[in-house]
């Protein structure tokens, strides 16, 4: 893991920090099963299981959360 | 995904915010599992299962505290 | 959807916002699953079940934190 | 429910704050299913089960985070 | 309990509050089952159990964010 | 654990805030079940089951949450 692949939590809009959650829960996954074979297989699995879906769709509602308040919640309107 | 779903967190009213939190936990699933047809058929299932419309209640929960954050709370009393 | 139904977060009283939050997680469940009947039917079911009903308090708990924020989560004291 | 049983979230110790997180968590429970002596049933099965013990410690650990913030974190430390 | 056992969430050092929120996951399974004796075989059991290994440490990681916190999330940098 | 494995919640980067936070949810668990051998053969079983590789990445990534906030965010930008 010596590429750089998270430089920065700062996105320019709120959907490109929803993408970001994204990548983040499934690098949470990869970094655990490391083999790219074995989590493509999973994946197959778990894509047809809605409670599995619904788990990893909480994770990445955490991690979206995290870059919401990292990006100041992306504000446009008045609020301080 | 070329188009513009989330352009903003910001609503005008709470009840607005809680419709965008279970707007953002179906698009989690549905990042996961593209296909509207399998998406259809799952959500059938577990709209029959408790255990499983608590979870998805539960991660709309965490947006919802997302999105209440980012519109400072919706606040109309003197709170600072 | 029509109605309005969440007005506000504001609350008179922590135990007025923890009923909110008991009322929003119903609704979360409520929105994927509308019909009062079969809900009706679940409800008699996961009334019975324990780690459904700790899992819907969970629910309501982070919902309780949204609101206790949002109210300044309802300070008597000195604390700033 | 007419009776008052939260007027605060202000505890005078995180000890304190810690006893009312468990009640709240509890309360969750209560107003999903209002009979005790059902719940009372209920608690002599999953007070042997540690996965839902876990799990009731979660959600008092959820209000236990409300509690520590409505309080300030009881500080007494120089942090800020 | 009559017992001062968290007199406060202030530690030394973060490694310090990991271990406070070690102390206080255990503490909510306890409140709910008293029985040192029960928790011992019921701990002998779940140790080997990863899925409640890992919720377990989830607890942890929910206080954990609430001690971090509570110590100013312990900082030596210079963020503000 | 005489050892300093935490001294601090300061990284330089997001990325190794990412890493301190699968190195938190991992200690979580080493210190419920402490058996260097035993747990190399249950990560062996939870490493082919995605629920729990699932559950594993929640862990992580409530930790993220609490390193982020710790670290200002890693903000880069010119949010306040």
């Amino acid at each position: 893991m010596a590429d750089t692949w998270l430089p920065s939590l700062i996105t320019a809009t709120p959907q490109e920090g929803f993408e970001l959650a994204l990548k983040l829960s499934r690098k949470g996954v990869a970094e655990t099963q490391p083999s790219t074979e074995i989590r493509g297989h999973l994946r197959a699995a778990y894509s047809q299981d809605t409670a599995q879906l619904i788990h990893a769709s909480h994770v990445a509602a955490v991690h979206f959360q995290t870059i919401a308040a990292a990006n100041g919640w992306w504000r446009e309107s008045g609020q301080a």
